[in-house]
């Protein structure tokens, strides 16, 4: 397995692979992985030739406020379990190779990016399609699998992609639970382990939306209002937001037609935790 | 020479050339070309194997009371002088095909596109970076060809190639102008003949800033001064602005160092012209 840390070779590396006729997958992380990764990974392996994984904390998607200078990071752990996914080549750029003093271009998905963790993160997803369609630019793959957990982010990036035809397939791959339901989430870590008990509210919260809108219920404002409730009841967890939207558009639902995306965000203390789940029109 | 309408088209035609190892080149134009653009053509055609040039009036760029509707098309002229130029693709889509009734990603180039021509353009260079991303990745050239007329445009393509490392090279070919002086434009047939003669007083005035440059005047308040009064002696145009700024940057000229550009945008009734001059540093 090659590490890679210069935007010149991972060119040069995607360059001769494609001119072998091999095909890349790539999934892009700010590493210190976990099962969920390695799902991303394994599903990455079963469509390409040679798999490439990005490990890179990207400044841009943080706000001034939050947890860029203490995100977990663990590059030895990280890279070894790359190799032992069978991965071909880490790509492990600094930040002085991905931004220059004087980086003025952003890439922005209007509307899109303004809702739901646009909310308390303003500037978190345009940092997200940047640094994305760079590292599309970079690594040329010819598609790239991106996780169900961060919702919103999936439905972003596809955007982005058809909007400025990106010659790149978009795979989402389902989210990783530990055995509790809790979505695995580098932040995890943040969490002590009363947080850590009462963070499985979070799914439940989504199965109860799950069972209400299997069980007729159809109205978004009261099935909120239970998850709601229930988190208030069972967790010292304060609510960011919960939304109930179409899952494609990310707008309002549309009655009948399109899958309802539920998604959510608590606070733990400074640690904000998310998760979500698709409601399926049948 | 193919014409080809589609995306998916040119996609394949692309990965085809590509796949025989050729180079390719590319010219994105909006079209009723001029001979500014033949020149664009040839010097493209002396770098790659393959020549791609897009024909496409992209209504993102214009304002909504600028000149989208009525801005001059004649394909039938632009697809014979490309043929005889020896393209070997004209890429020719409908705007259908290239945006989408719920388009909502744009590429930005922060404060470099809120100058100059972005005062009294707000919203034009994020239209110029979004669509000529978007035929980057379409058409995948290895380099691009783009005029010095536009010497903006020119600075933010830069930024924006390197910001997003687009793997596409870009060349700027020099103005070309008419025999009296004036800049070649497609807006140039806006103007009746009174206009037209005056027009050559953009060109006039550049060549002041130059001569009064090398005399040792370095103060761009007094050259910019000089310029605004000769055209206003000369013509009944109405300057937008008149710019002396570092050519690379857009930012204040660094005494010393760094070419300095000379910019300017002056209206004759509603018909917006610019032009611009490189004053070098020796």
């Amino acid at each position: 397995m090659k590490v890679i840390k210069t935007i010149e070779e991972m060119r040069r590396w995607s360059r001769s692979t494609r001119a072998r006729g091999e095909t890349i997958g790539f999934v892009p992380t700010m590493g210190y992985l976990h099962e969920g990764h390695l799902r991303l990974i394994r599903e990455a392996k079963k469509h390409a030739d040679r798999l490439v994984v990005s490990i890179y904390v990207n400044p841009t998607q943080f706000g001034p406020n939050e947890d860029f200078e203490r995100y977990p990071r663990d590059f030895a752990r990280d890279e070894s379990l790359c190799k032992q996914e069978g991965v071909d080549a880490v790509f492990y750029p600094s930040n002085e190779e991905m931004y220059r003093p004087f980086h003025k271009t952003y890439v922005i998905t209007e509307d899109l990016s303004e809702i739901m963790c646009g909310v308390s993160r303003p500037t978190h997803f345009r940092g997200v399609t940047t640094i994305v369609a760079k590292l599309f630019n970079i690594v040329q793959p010819d598609f790239a699998v991106f996780g169900q957990k961060d919702a919103q982010q999936a439905v972003i990036i596809k955007r982005m992609v058809e909007d400025l035809n990106f010659p790149v397939k978009i795979i989402v791959a389902p989210i990783v639970r530990e055995s509790d339901g809790l979505a695995m989430s580098s932040r995890n870590k943040y969490l002590n382990s009363r947080q850590r008990k009462e963070a499985t509210v979070l799914y439940r919260s989504l199965q109860l939306a799950e069972k209400e809108y299997s069980g007729g219920n159809h109205d978004p404002e009261s099935i909120k209002q239970k998850m709601r409730r229930l988190i208030e009841r069972e967790s010292g967890g304060k609510i960011d937001y919960i939304e109930m939207v179409d899952a494609e558009t990310l707008g309002a639902p549309r009655p009948g037609e399109g899958d309802i995306l539920v998604a959510l965000a608590v606070y733990f203390n400074s640690t904000r935790l998310i998760d979500n789940t698709i409601l399926k029109i049948r």
